[in-house]
């Protein structure tokens, strides 16, 4: 515990190291650039955009505020808390850039509750070392493909987006929190490595439906090489904690 | 809902009116500052005031968050995010005066985890009506009490303390968000009215027990008039909600 809150006190809000750097293999920079154009079509019009996005974090804030509810311990709950401010900060900055607009947050995000809803039902964990796996899967994956995805508004928004979206703060804590035990009980790993390759399946739904044009065979096409591309993040996430993705 | 939203883009951090006025009735300057001074005796050392004020934030965001959890629409979701941000932020200021004095936040906050867990586990409202005015009942009453608790603190402790805790926006955002349906609704109301009544005993059993002599009868005495004082204010507070305290 005494390593987390060092952790905690540590880091200021860090940026994520670019996810525009090749990450996966040596694909070279002109199909990468071709492969973010073709997701950029996928970008839906801001105001879709910002109230998916904005409910997209309230939800990963309510799983995130489970996890400080089921924690075991003082120093499980405290950890929890501190984490589940990243999605509440980023629910707020999202809400933030819609009444900019002079819009109604709640009249742009309702849309999108029945399908989100959904997903949160699904991706609740069973016990406080599974609801941590969810922020830390979910929030990760998702945070990174609407942070792509947005790269296709207008104006500053991408940079805007981007900023609120790429911190990586909550990923170190989750990490410093669950290391050890993960490490210390084979069997938690076993259970913990499966959860999180349901997750990570229930999140891509999530992002494919979150593109302009829903599923239909031309936006497989161009969702792939980008999925690829997430998922090499979440196998490195995984391999963080010392989890098989 | 849109009310709502105005009345959450509206406000900065307002301080609340401080508590330091006359309230009640017309008891005089001299009398006021004697129980003052009075409470300020019972006041626990530094470590054992910040390690229970952290942890009954914590706990109080717990109950803040399961709201959210709870809220039926996304209005209501949103509203109850916005709300559980306020002790999760004071929980976060006191965790940082507790780590200014390089002392470890979760040891100081251990030795009140089982009496703070009993009080929240009580003051669970059964759904996302009664949870919101846990938040509003037991917050109102218990940061006023450790504002004033926090006077006989040394330094500039009392000064920080008063301005981490009283803060009045969450109960603005909650008056918003439940007065149309109390007013509505009598059935709700009395059903409301009730369990504020409960909560606020419950609000001052942890009350008590935070104060350095724990309970005997000089503690009650010298608790006595300071209960008066913030029971008024818990009376003023269920009047702005139309609840009979």
């Amino acid at each position: 515990m005494v390593y987390a809150d060092r952790v905690l006190s540590l880091f200021g809000r860090r940026r994520r190291k670019s996810a525009e750097a090749p990450t996966l293999n040596s694909r070279d920079d002109a199909t990468l650039r071709s492969e973010r154009v073709a997701l950029a079509e996928l970008t839906p019009p801001v105001e879709r955009f910002l109230g998916q996005a904005a409910y997209l974090q309230l939800s990963l804030f309510e799983s995130a505020s489970r996890a400080a509810q089921l924690g075991p311990t003082v120093a499980a709950k405290r950890a929890s808390a501190a984490i589940a401010e990243f999605p509440l900060e980023k629910h707020r900055a999202l809400v933030g850039l819609i009444e900019d607009r002079d819009l109604d947050a709640v009249d742009l995000m309702e849309p999108f509750a029945p399908a989100i809803d959904r997903f949160r039902t699904v991706t609740t964990g069973a016990d406080w070392h599974e609801s941590l796996i969810t922020s830390y899967v979910c929030a990760g994956f998702l945070d990174d493909f609407f942070a792509a995805l947005g790269r296709g508004l207008p104006k500053d928004l991408p940079q805007r987006i981007g900023s609120i979206l790429e911190v990586e703060d909550a990923e170190r804590l989750i990490i410093a929190e669950l290391r050890w035990s993960i490490d210390a009980t084979p069997r938690l790993s076993s259970r913990l490595a499966l959860w999180g390759r349901r997750l990570v399946g229930d999140a891509m739904l999530v992002a494919r439906s979150a593109t302009e044009q829903g599923v239909d065979a031309d936006t497989e096409t161009r969702l792939e090489p980008v999925f690829t591309e997430l998922i090499g993040a979440h196998t490195r996430r995984m391999d963080k904690l010392g989890l098989t993705a």
